[in-house]
């Protein structure tokens, strides 16, 4: 038997940049997290520390801020393009990149009834994040992971489950009305890199709250069903959608020690442990994902 | 010299209690996290290990859980000045009591245009908090100390920092033109506990928010103060204003190496160090503070 | 085109168990984070909310603790294998399982002299891992995934980078002597199940510390490879190793304008961005990984 | 009535400072993370941002490392109180400083049996701290209080919690056996400056470890206490003790569902709501505190 170099990857991660775009005095903003990683021919840094293939980590940071000042940002999908086909474009030994950028929201802070054009407040409602994926060289292909994280929801109503197998081990009681709480990451992958990033994003976004709100659920495995087949119904471009959903659990407090009753009114909201359910809805006739889910957190 | 036992206090922290109010199918929920202290004669179980004394933290924990079925929760001030005087009122041996409350916020999702009934989510803009400190018995006194927290601000413009004096160790440029970004911590003493808790801390909250915004600044400390009052100006129940800013600093990515300029639009976040600063608005005329602002993390 | 279901699980997560193993007064303690994951046919919980497949994971977290009990713990590996065989051979529809394990260490507080026999301090070093998959019913495979997370190293010399490529954003300087500090995740996959645990665990971790400790290094690329190649030359029963280590950048102070140098003795610790740097490194005759991996964050 | 601008500081927070001490190729590391804070007349700046008495929270960090490098790091106290009194001797307006230092341990990697002379691991038990406070202009006095954050302790036996009242609100069980855990936060003032600061610490650290295993519990009060009264009375330079320390709870599982015993065998433990116990041990004839303990979180 012989020791061998495997799979590898290396990049930067978490390059934190705003960039400002200035209206006359109105201005715009974004609040990213960049990570980048490339993969390619690197076996010679590894085997013998020889580093003329390694493309300095400060190197790509350094290439992150230039192209927002060349390009602009824009839609966090095409910023992660424009890098991603850097990348692969700009050495010959780099056969892959994969740029994943979080999006942390901002909304104008309001005075005096206006917007203020250049003051703003960091808002709720979950994190905007794309996960690209460029191999290839000079005719790359490209694969699109958009998605959403931290996206906390909460049901203080219209949420069961019954009718789960009993064991040896089973004490849960069934309930008819619970509260269901999640923190949803939901990770969609687009068909083609050709879509209106924009738009596709929010209206993904609002037909998932939309969907967790609407749905009567007797699982949190259907309402996580649920989410995506609407997405998909709504979006021929999106090819697929991942979602993971921790149950944050709320357990009613039993008050009848104090000659309470508690007819779903006062919970403990619990940390750990948490359930987790991860699910995948997609289409029979899906585009190949190729690389596009190589390494994102999955199930 | 002879050791002496000194001061103390112990209570139950964190207490992660949600409440639905059920109004037909119409729910408002409270999701707060409540932590309990209580001063007193604990010397016994100091020194001997007598717990005759020692109301357990799990007893605090279930009044705060069954208070919120007898008595509903309410403003968390109001909850908190409940709690506060049962523990001061319930044994004779405490003399004191702090309740301190950590609010999150949550908006109700919309679906086709209408907000839901009862699902909601997680909101941006910072957790509503109080202090309570009640000390004394059957005629006992109240300290109410409301805040914000995690109120994450940025102006991309309009901020300076200039004519700073320059020693041997400074190598800080001038600028006229800056990103300012901070996370508001605010904590008002109220003057009296005859307040109308949720709208005072609405608009003290949007009082921040505007000053914070609208004034051009040339320092964090102009800005911290001018935040404060504001606040007083337009609330003679507030007796004092406390804040505690970090200077989240932005950089100016230096482009020069590329062959670019950078005027004002790409920044690096940074995380560590970061300014901190901190102080008080106050009144001449502020009743005396007490044991208000005991246990809060101060300056 | 029609929606279907594609891939899922669920589980519980972070089931936080402390174990006391009593030896008349002289115990020994197991501090755990299980987090357990089942595949099978769910669909009808998905599709129509139809939950007489699901085993509940408050039903999970029950057996964990309840097997803790009746068969004690011992090495997480085979605390893991006893639970995965147990689902998927204790319901038809369960066809997989992955039990993945944290143990946080311990050592034991000395009092004159002596180690007590029931009190512990939390070590550093360190945390121990398992994640263990089982697939098939009554005659299910396994597979185990040790390693260590969290073993934060760091070298105040003895690292050069050198020699790497330069391109219109690079400013990097070389360096010859650099601080080397990362935050080292190993997982190491197991060639069979007949291997001693705590014995092979125990020594892995001392080859990779030994390999970081005396490896100069060029490239933190080079020492990922040479701490995996270390392993697998000295542990047959390791069939690959997976690495990712942070590059947690310390930078040389500039003191020149304050009329100072600095050789190598003044750094600032930066917390982002990082290099992250990850690889494999495997045998030519390994056995093949099935589904070892599935669901382990990776690259 | 009028607005006054109250109470206030500023200063650069968590300066990430690595220092190395090269004795040949054996290198000595100091991991600190140091935050200053300054007060004094820096009412211009808040009133009408002028910042002319504003040493920029940059320079201040920069002179942590311009002193690392010209008087060394040592003992971290030592280092404290010579940049404490540099703010206040420099200038003129400025009227105290509080310089606070966490200190992260290390401990050397062992390579064949020897201690490598410049590979590290970072340790447990605990994170070493001071808080040093000047005052006072050119005969500036000062004081210390040092510490320890992060001793996560436990005990599997020796500890009870009986006897405690009980009102309608009460439900825990007395018990004589039960786990007792804490995350030990000590802070400690010395009388003098004139102290043996890293033989000092250490023996403080040894006796609060062996005190809380030594002693049998009675309340998490009455081993707070012990281990304070320990201190003192071996360490006349130490003229009081605060501790704080959450009573991590380890409940005992229920597992008499599935017809088993659980003898002090198999626990859960919980993250939140926690028990929190703060006190205060003392000596009768301590000098007086003054400013030692502004703006340390305290109760």
């Amino acid at each position: 038997m012989a020791v061998i170099f495997g799979d590898n990857q290396y990049g930067k991660a978490e390059i934190r940049l705003v960039h400002v775009t200035r209206d006359r005095d109105r201005h715009r903003i974004k609040d990213l997290s960049v990570s980048t990683a490339l993969r390619g021919d690197f076996a010679a840094a590894h085997l013998v520390g020889d580093n003329s293939h390694i493309v300095a980590t400060d190197t790509q940071k350094n290439t992150v801020y230039a192209f927002a000042k060349e390009h602009g940002v824009g839609e966090i999908e095409d910023f992660a393009l424009r890098l991603g086909r850097h990348f692969v474009g700009s050495f010959a030994w780099v056969t892959g990149a994969k740029i994943s950028i979080e999006e942390y929201p901002w909304e104008r802070i309001v005075v005096d009834g206006a917007e203020h054009p250049h003051a703003f407040c960091r808002a709720g409602g979950g994190t905007r994040t794309t996960a690209v994926t460029v191999e290839g060289g000079q005719e790359a292909r490209a694969w699109v992971v958009s998605g959403v994280t931290d996206l906390v929801v909460l049901k203080s109503t219209g949420s069961e489950f019954t009718g789960f197998p009993r064991d040896r081990y089973t004490t849960l009681a069934e309930t008819t009305d619970r509260i269901l709480a999640t923190a949803v990451t939901a990770r969609w992958r687009y068909a083609s890199t050709d879509v209106d990033w924009a738009v596709a994003h929010a209206d993904v976004r609002r037909i998932l709250l939309g969907a967790f709100a609407a749905k009567h659920s007797l699982a949190l495995q259907q309402t996580l069903y649920h989410m995506g087949e609407q997405v998909l119904q709504a979006h021929p471009e999106v090819a697929e959608i991942r979602m993971s959903m921790p149950n944050k659990h709320h357990f009613l407090v039993d008050l009848t020690p104090f000659g309470l009753g508690n007819d779903g009114e006062v919970y403990h909201a619990a940390d750990r442990p948490y359930g987790l359910i991860e699910g995948q809805v997609t289409r029979d006739d899906a585009p190949e994902a190729g690389q596009a889910w190589r390494a994102i957190p999955g199930f």
